[in-house]
């Protein structure tokens, strides 16, 4: 039987926001590759071999799924959320440019529910109009690309939705990106920090932008900011579809 | 027992790309209101009523929903892709801002697979860094609008995905978004111009900026765009997740 790699999107955390065609692939998987705690989703049975990785280790990873999956390996490389939205699906595609001896594998992508589609389904609909999604992290680009990011975004009057907006390493760089915004929109515009959205430790948290401190976000948070229409109705937070 | 609503997407097509967590929710609705394509995904069954309606009478459509909901009726909207994209939920709050005897209903929005994450799967990872989603089409915003925000994703190097990008009512408006993309970007720019992803009709074809054609594009397709460092290896086309 010939071998394939399948990059997939197990959501955010709930398994009931895994789709059908994903756990179809793990179910015919005979290894599955990934960051140790999405592997660690994985229900272990006879026949499949799970491989367990740290994080910033994506490359290795990927060569390591695509030798397999050349070997004849049925190989699914776990990714939460969508794997094509700042996960690994690009990883594998990097490690594939590297080896061209590779290029006929038999690779697919399914995606998954994103972390910012799943937080915005929690707060209402923030991102209901036109949107930026942008890794906040500067661990693969200057955060020079960062700030003229979220500053042409608000100068677009999109909303946005930010992924990965502070870590233990980068505790600055939100309050920067706090203060880019406070330059271009109203202290009223509302904010929304979503934390492990579908987990048991799920905490959305609405502010606006005056209220808005870096200690409200982590690695574990994707952060929604509205546009300028962006507005509350009950206990939700929703973006009209219309421009006037 | 008390009504509720939940607003739900189906995702793009494939019953494979439903989560567990709509299929749930459709098994216990009463009531399933839509657009005609979306509820004919919906089977019969006795104890649900199905609610179809056609295309631009959203606001409507979201009364009739709410009013069932608050006479306790287990009322389902269903909607394709995510519904907080460009899709029901924020009509639903749009409604639901002109009904404030309502704003304590149990309205729940669940997440689905959206158009682009699906087509950028099918493609790659286009969309593997940051990127934009627009909608192109001006009923409810001036196509000014359209036109700046395409501009100032370009002048970013954002990746972007494009909803609605062309009808039969709105032909022309597509190549002027190609103008704008052709001010800013490099010919050789990728543009992936996919259709119907996940059903019978889907149909993906990625060219150049320069080789692209308005023509390219109808009413079922979304169109993405990379940024400057997207590239093609072996069948596929990614977006690096690094910025040099």
């Amino acid at each position: 039987m010939s071998g394939w790699l399948v990059v997939a999107g197990l959501g955010p955390g709930a398994e009931s926001l895994v789709t059908p065609e994903v756990t179809a692939a793990l179910a015919e998987a005979t290894d599955v590759v990934g960051y140790i705690p999405y592997v660690a989703r994985i229900a272990p049975r006879e026949g499949l071999t799970l491989h367990p990785s740290d994080n910033r280790v994506e490359i290795d990873r990927s060569r390591h799924a695509l030798h397999m999956a050349a070997d004849g390996r049925r190989v699914v490389v776990v990714s939460s959320g969508d794997p094509g939205v700042f996960a690994m699906a690009s990883a594998i595609f990097e490690a594939l440019e590297g080896l061209p001896g590779y290029h006929h594998l038999d690779i697919r992508i399914l995606p998954g529910i994103t972390a910012m589609l799943a937080a915005a389904a929690r707060a209402g609909a923030p991102l209901g109009h036109d949107f930026c999604a942008i890794n906040l992290s500067d661990n693969l680009k200057p955060f020079s690309t960062v700030a003229h990011r979220v500053a042409l975004a608000a100068q677009g009057d999109f909303a946005m939705a930010f992924y990965n907006p502070r870590s233990a390493s980068r505790p600055h760089q939100f309050a920067r990106v706090l203060e880019v915004l406070r330059a271009h929109c109203e202290p009223s515009r509302l904010i929304t920090f979503a934390r492990a959205v579908s987990t048991p430790e799920e905490a959305l948290r609405t502010v606006t932008l005056a209220e808005a401190t870096p200690e409200m976000a982590d690695m574990r948070t994707v952060v929604l900011v509205g546009n300028s229409a962006t507005r509350r109705v009950g206990a939700h937070v929703y973006t009209p579809r219309s421009v006037p």
